[in-house]
């Protein structure tokens, strides 16, 4: 199978306990890409101005990412300065500016419309259902979200759970969205609006995925040296669905791998700024995690 | 096996969203030789005070835990009032009335001596140290601990962290006594100190031992009604510790088993206030879930 994402490239200037970078790669659909990129084959649309570094674009080529559907344009790419404390678990923003991203309206190529996973990286909710518009009935659909739109676009957020067979959220945005602190409870709330299943993130603490008949739990992949959790949730979206789409199939045992391997590629990438440690990633290492985390976790032997 | 725990035992009046309920039983003690009464026999150290009702003794005996170390001494029992709100994550302490724990010194019965398992619930470290002092070689010693301790006892917190098997504490106090927000690094400094294990209770997050060999991380079970989380960090030691007794072994095997029953004993106490869900469990109900647990997280079928 093949996935196409549609979602944010950005410059971000970061700030951890482990240093500043100014400027780096950055993005929803850049960090999807490439995490997913490891497992199947990935179709990028999105948008930049024309200060986007060259390499960056070469980077996502390297990793046969199709960046015909990357719009560059007048102006300048969106940027974002943040900066994380302690433990690092909330990112403090200081700066959002939307540059070219503020007219951004996804425009799928004709030769990507058929593909058969269909991932909504975060961004305007009615901007991903312009998007599911485009489409010619993909096999599976999936959509990430942010607290942003939990605020300002509810409704245009329920009528997109509506219409995707996976909705992924972190912990937080489950709570917020369903208005309870029972997570249990706020993943029944979200499938009530639509999706077959509801994968919610819990940064260091794994994910867990839910459907009416289905419940799935685990913990997340123990990291000692955190440097930088930009993007976990992201790469985390595209070990999930890049491991779906390589196997194929979307019954249960795949999705509690797809898990798996989505928890496995954000613990990677938080290890580094940027895309760095993604960067230096191998097919070997990421199997080895993977049994890794069967070894930390399995209980039976 | 048999068991000896020494710890506090206590009325609390507590305030969650689901009620209020006063001079209800509690005690860390209470909680720890209840949930191991599943499991194996124990024998329990404590103090109350004369207004402490003999229902509750009655109780303690119907699960078999023997009492004969119960010091019932003159004036009022140990009162704790608190409450919860919104995830109910975090308890804020109303008052504290130490009351007869104020002068406790335990006696270990020259019967409970030579017990194989020693468990020091969260008492004063030099109380934990001196209870130690007066058994002969259990085969395994554990200890729990509070935040209070870590702050104004940190010294003799370490020399009691220097003298037994297993260490228990929760992510914040483990976060706390290591200063350091990652709970990996957290978990090896009080490694360094001399347990041979250290077990860092997550809450709803589950749970994960260490030592320094040997790594297990396991995500909690999922509760869609707490109605008091009072005590199930207690609750979850005691079916840590009670499995850990009733299989004699103290291998890797045992200790993951165990881990997760605890997990199981602490997602049935939540449902309810005090003792209340477990005063109506069985052992059948405790391996159902036990065996739910292996198929919410279990990924290799």
């Amino acid at each position: 199978m093949a996935i196409l994402v549609v979602g944010s490239i950005a410059l971000d200037t970061i700030e951890t306990p482990f240093g500043k970078r100014e400027d780096i790669l950055g993005g929803s659909a850049t960090y999807f890409s490439y995490a997913a990129s490891f497992f199947d084959k990935v179709c990028l649309v999105g948008v930049v101005g024309e200060d986007f570094p060259q390499e960056h674009i070469d980077l996502l080529k390297s990793r046969w990412i199709n960046t015909e559907g990357l719009q560059v344009i007048k102006g300048k790419t969106f940027r974002w300065i943040g900066s994380y404390e302690g433990d690092m678990d909330i990112a403090t923003t200081h700066s959002t500016c939307l540059n070219v991203f503020e007219t951004f309206q996804p425009i799928i190529p004709k030769k990507y419309r058929d593909l058969d996973i269909v991932f909504l990286a975060n961004i305007d909710p009615d901007l991903q259902i312009g998007v599911l518009s485009q489409v010619n009935k993909p096999r599976l659909t999936i959509c990430d979200t942010m607290n942003l739109w939990i605020s300002i676009k509810k409704d245009s957020l329920t009528k997109l759970l509506g219409m995707v067979d996976i909705a992924v959220m972190n912990e937080g945005e489950a709570r917020m969205y369903a208005n309870t602190p029972n997570l249990i409870k706020a993943a029944r709330h979200v499938l009530k609006q639509g999706p077959k299943y509801v994968v919610i993130k819990k940064g260091e603490n794994g994910a867990m995925i839910m459907s009416d008949q289905f419940f799935f739990t685990m913990p997340g992949f123990p990291i000692e040296d955190v440097r930088d959790p930009t993007g976990a949730g992201d790469t985390f979206a595209g070990g999930f669905v890049g491991y779906l789409s390589k196997s194929g199939k979307v019954d249960k045992a795949s999705l509690k791998k797809a898990l798996v391997y989505g928890s496995v590629m954000a613990a990677f990438n938080v290890e580094d700024f940027s895309l760095d440690r993604m960067k230096r990633l191998d097919d070997r290492e990421i199997e080895d995690r993977y049994l890794e985390y069967v070894n930390l976790t399995n209980f039976h032997f």
